[in-house]
């Protein structure tokens, strides 16, 4: 063994003999494990014996989700839940295709700001501000992005001809994401109190209710 | 001067020069000096030597906004714009006053939880959870509380035959506000826009686009 | 089934599907599981499966604790350990009664600022800021507003002839309570050691020692 | 006017009074002002009267930076500093374009984890584990995701013979770049330092100087 | 100029131009201008040209503070007032000099954590739990660590027959430093409602008044 | 029991009672529970029941670790794992002994900023800003500070002719460390990929691989 070999390994001892004693490892991850339950700051951390490269790796976004419906739209989320090597280290992503005339309505994300890149095609996009109500609505081509501030209304439309593809950073492994007319149609709220507190006609809310399989 | 005093003066004295000597003063608050640029953590502090106890009381919230509309509702902000000691501080809050039938229609809060606290009368309030679209309402009385997690839409809806009051408490000190109605329909997005993010029909969204003096 | 309906159900199969399949759900709440342990982010999320309204509405603040005591005061908190909706939050609330003559000792919260809102009554309330001593104190009547930035020394004294009745808001789920008097003569800290760090009397000491339950 | 529209108008007014009595915007994103200096937190806001969508817009990536040159890649960021609409909101991206032999040398972010996106070719990535040094390396094709946790070196190779595109997204507005080669030999620190600091020869750390243009 | 020059070269020049194009610099520390107003964050950044090497060192803490006082203590603070690199890091350190006989009376830092070092002599130190009012007290030797959580109240003694000496690492850049005796007495808050909100006599309270340059 | 004990015992029944009826008790800290797996923000707390005085006390850093190797060098950490009380607090510290021609060679904390404290001998330590490769070096004598921003390389060179000791501090209670030789070199990424993401060439991989227990 040469002095220079001697030299590292009595500092990588140095290092080790107290972390060993401890009884605890030291990362510098902490990929989910999915099967304890999750805390405010995101799931526990897998064993690091356990965590393998195929931990930091996602193939799920090769491919889109399925556009053969009216909308010509899908959206796939990778979020922690589904690549856990994202938990903790707030960023996640998602994938959009959109078929010509594709649409992502109105959402909000409540736990993160994104950041758009189109990959394929074109998309208008727009966000409407809280205060002021001004929108700002913008036509993308390939390699653009667009960047929507936290909490704020937005949606996407396939601008052109042929599908377009984008993808969405989120500054959160979990940024939920709520869309207007699931949330006001999409469940058992009593239409009368959608109307109250949202000005719409009787007629627009059962149509819509109906529509999203919505009750009451 | 007892031996006392001069141990404390010392003390005193050891900290105070350090500090002076630094032409820089420690405080351990930030109040807003509106008249200088915010940044992304809120507003510069204003110099400590002009600070007085006004910055930290609010006496605005006393009595509540006009309710005398047809919603009977009133919406009346404390966040650092308003309050200015409350800049830095993560927490604010807003009266809200909802005459017999009064309604706050649904909006979301981009940056902030928020926790309502009923000191006069009933409200029927509600939150929508955003994947499963799940619906959580609850009639509230005199002392209640709901908590309503960030981001998400809710509204208030008086419950009872009389003037309601409450308070929301915010986790920010600048949570936002951003009513749905009022993001959809009181701007210049044009109406074929919004039909197609919302699947609202084009006379539902003209009518509501001519009540709040949107366009397009 | 309609068209429009096809597209809902399209795009919400197409989210509900990745979602599925990663065996975990994403959630846009964190209620306290309270039989966990919790960790420095709050508790861990009780199973969205279990998740009911009555999470997210606290009623244990109608009333107001017994007041019928030397100081006419009472503290009921609603943090994440009495109301668990707020887990993870960011804010919580506590209510203050004081009959006349009642008074909240000076105390602090190590985690959080606080908002006081002042609903019935009149309460006297001040902090003193760290470096300079300086004192901000004030007479608030109902409607009014006072913010404590965090970890400063604080108190609140009833101010008028009637029982005043407050609600403190807090920028944590958890902000902690320690008032000083129960901190320096409400355990067994020596009494030379408490003469030695408050330079208070051997009287005084022994005096407060004997009324809080003290010892040594 | 209607009534409904009057409804709007007086809940409207209500809240912009308030906010236009304080002199202040309420704002929900804080687009940089690059003119300004910037604070720990980021840059100061532009004046909510000069945001425009440009702000919000970066067409900047639409082409990758120049790869004729030896290493055949070239790394074009879009952090605040070039994308002015991400201050404050914690997220960026960055393109990278690797020609055929193109390589992103062994580097580091030290304020922000990554999620590494492929949009063309295949790429050889891969990052070492702080304490255990293990490293996980993976070959990626397009659609693949990668994730390095924040401050762990790591690297890109172009893993196929034709050009390889990819988009890095950060969990910071400001995510900081330093590539290990340019840190230790592009400067002026004397190489004996560099020598006793890495156990690199003396040869090796002059070759590398001259190469980068370092001294001493 | 050799090929691998150049190849570092055009990846720098392809970094750096659209660095420059921006007019803004990218940084990866944010050394405080104290000229400035702070923010809630800390302090403006100082231009990336003038900062040198002295802004990353501090020597005001070679020596202590005068202890040649009643109690025998001085605390030298080195926070972001007095130690401008720290600006923006979260953490920082002041010295403490404790001659026989000295101790620093019960205080807290309203704003972290601190981490206590012993380097010279012995210091018996302690803190109070907020809830169960527990004490945790402890006699440390040269080379101990003591951890105080944020916020709690704290002492320091010297445990020995000569001069201790320690530094005290905290989780922020500016902790500040409420002295308990300092806010009670050190002020012009009426003897009365001390005496109210501390349960101490009315001669303590003037006696500490007197000793501390309070009035009231 | 006198009137004012009986005030007390009331306002400690009133907090007390609410407190137990949640079944879960309010902490100001979070002493790690190593025994069970860590999240994102820290390990789980130990019951408050079963934290102890010796929770909050290290005595590990003493002792300097064992020099005695070529590098007269040893750093013995005190971070969470090792010292529980640390655990959710956001600080940590570590110890360096530095013999005679000591080095600790260029490294990075990829999640914490650092404050070095000399507290013997003479050191000289210097780090390199990421972007301008500009360094920062400094000869520190005891009682020197020197802060190194997070994530960015930096090195400590004994700086006398006899063993220096120092105190590193760091801005969370886990900050990671990653030795760039053992990065780089002690482990089995292949040389082919170590030249050609470092430029080294292949001699003084295969050398520093050997030296490291590198394979590959």
């Amino acid at each position: 063994m040469s002095k220079l070999t001697s030299i590292f390994l009595s500092l990588s001892l140095s290092l080790s003999l107290l972390i060993l004693t401890s009884h605890a490892s030291v990362q510098d991850f902490c990929v989910a494990d999915l099967s304890l339950p999750a805390g405010p700051a995101g799931y526990s951390c897998k064993s690091a014996a356990n965590v393998t490269v195929a931990d930091f790796v996602f193939t799920g976004l090769r491919k889109g989700g399925n556009t053969t419906n009216i909308i010509n739209a899908a959206v796939s989320p990778a979020f922690d839940a589904q690549f856990p090597g994202l938990n903790g280290l707030g960023l996640s992503i998602a994938r959009l295709d959109l078929a010509p005339g594709g649409v992502v309505p109105f959402h909000t994300h409540p736990g993160a700001s994104e950041l758009l890149l189109v990959v394929q095609g074109t998309i208008v996009t727009g966000f409407v501000s809280s205060f002021a109500n001004k929108v700002y609505v913008k036509k993308l081509v390939k390699g653009d992005l667009f960047v929507f501030p936290q909490g704020l209304l937005h949606f996407q439309i396939n601008g052109g001809g042929r599908t377009a593809v984008a993808f969405a950073s989120f500054s959160s492994a979990n940024p939920g994401l709520q869309i207007t007319d699931f949330a006001l149609f999409g469940n058992d709220l009593p239409s009368v109190l959608v109307e109250k507190t949202t000005f719409l006609d009787d007629a627009q809310v059962k149509k819509l209710k109906a529509v999203l399989g919505g009750s009451g």
